[in-house]
């Protein structure tokens, strides 16, 4: 989960005038301190994967967190429908510069204009993973996102040495919420 | 201004199974269609400039603008606590890899890792900008809205073509909300 | 190897005014159509894995081969070292903005300032991977070669569906020059 | 110019086994130590910029500088023609993953995959630039330079405080490798 560090709170209280509406943490840090998960799957998934991205969608939303994915479809266009049914906030950061590539279902598009590179903005926004099915381009995110020590659950996908394997989607949300650091 | 195009929306009717809650579009495109509005500048500012940023924060959290930035100080962090005590939403689109190194007023932050090259994804980000004050860091990122012809409104800023200069902060975000596509 | 297409080459000869001194397509093609062999491993290796990755790079630059790596420690410069004690010609491809990074036997330094997502470029560079060894940014630049369709092979390395796993460096690097398309 | 840290000579030294073939600085060092020069401009220009550009790459490659630049056409394919004909090196940094993107006269192309951010990487990767002609995207160029504090001469292009205006090419390319650093 997001940790602010003293650094940016103190900055806070010093920068510029002094302001004329008090600022309470409690105000501001509200979306800032929700975990943020990040879905990662291929563009392409058979009908019972698209079923377990969306069920994922809806328990992180449930869950008080908010979705981080590629913002294109498949396994991302599910999590986010998933998602957003359930009141969820979604968020798309695409390769294209286009922030109309971005599927329906994403509320805030970051379009990186970095082609693949953007898998690499998407493990460092998130504070855990729940990988689903996929192909290499998923394998490339499992991997920076171990190499960043951050927690990878896998549904049905990539083995490597890391991820912790769960095949429910209600035990694999569960468990990353229980394991957030 | 965000504007779906037609793929998005049918792809959202046919992706998967058909969902259980109906899916309207006014539920869905609420916080997607609202207008992302670029505010740059330098992190370090004098008092003035500050309080030009702060003001500038305010109006656009209150014509319901979300505000994007590059997540840092100066005038970074005085548009953002400008629009967080009017109850805006704040993206800071940061150079680091960290997302704690983006400041207290800072709900959603983006950590690039991608350093100085950030620039262009705040550009593609956001659909119009105003430019405060500012450095050579600020002027590439004028430079880049306006290669991807969008609309940059400068307060004190560089005088580049193509750049619409208004001093006051009313009237630069009055100018962005009226024109923006 | 790199191919070029048509267009480049009728643009060459299109281009501006008519130039004083004819242009070869043998002379000016010489660089250019050298292959461009990554080999990617971690910076931090055992002494058998350093000497399996020097040997690599002496055979790469004998067989002709430019060689395009990470530019740091480990298998990067162990590899790059081989390189260069053959003649070769060695591409550093750096996370940082200073190309004053790049390892000692890197003739040429490219500072992406991308951290991590310089990954993407290496991929993007050369035509064929070798992989020695590694840890998970290793697996990500396997996972990237494989998504984007080019040869990877192994030596003592990650096993990804897709790598063709080969002990020994004189048959690796035989092989993957045989196989170049 | 690139000038090497101590770091790295060090580590070459006791990196791996002892080489059974002796290395020597001045073998290793030749192209890493020369001058590498950026220039940049836009990918259309009329005639003129087109001869001066030619003739800036001509003088380049005399001097013993490196060409750098964005691998396209107009300004970037002129210099790097120039370059060429007198037998000098060029790297062109694309915006797309695609080395087969990059103009005929391109040595070494390094296809960023990264978009209109590679502007970043062309300087990072130069230590000093000559801007002629051009548009927003020389502008943005111009801007990080600048803000890396590193050199920049300018025929007939913006006028930012900061860039050094000379019109003749040979006085220009004099210039750059007189106060290279």
């Amino acid at each position: 989960m997001a940790q602010l560090v003293a650094r940016s709170v103190r900055d806070a209280e010093v920068a510029g005038s002094s302001p004329a509406t008090p600022i309470t943490n409690s105000k501001f840090m509200k979306f800032r301190l929700k975990p943020r998960i990040g879905i990662i799957g291929g563009s392409i998934a058979d009908e019972n994967i698209i079923k377990v991205a969306e069920k994922v969608g809806e328990l992180v939303a449930r869950s008080g967190g908010i979705l981080v994915c590629g913002g294109l479809g498949g396994v991302m266009e599910a999590a986010a429908r998933g998602a957003k049914r359930k009141g969820g906030f979604t968020i798309g950061i695409l390769p294209s510069p286009n922030p109309n590539d971005g599927n329906f279902f994403i509320d805030l598009p970051i379009p990186s204009g970095m082609g693949e590179a953007r898998n690499t903005i998407i493990v460092n926004t998130a504070d855990a993973f729940i990988a689903i099915d996929g192909s290499y381009g998923t394998l490339s995110e499992i991997a920076f996102a171990l190499n960043a020590r951050k927690l990878v659950v896998g549904i049905d996908t990539w083995q490597v040495e890391g991820i912790v394997p769960i095949s429910k989607p209600e035990e694999a949300v569960e468990y990353i919420f229980k394991h957030l650091k």
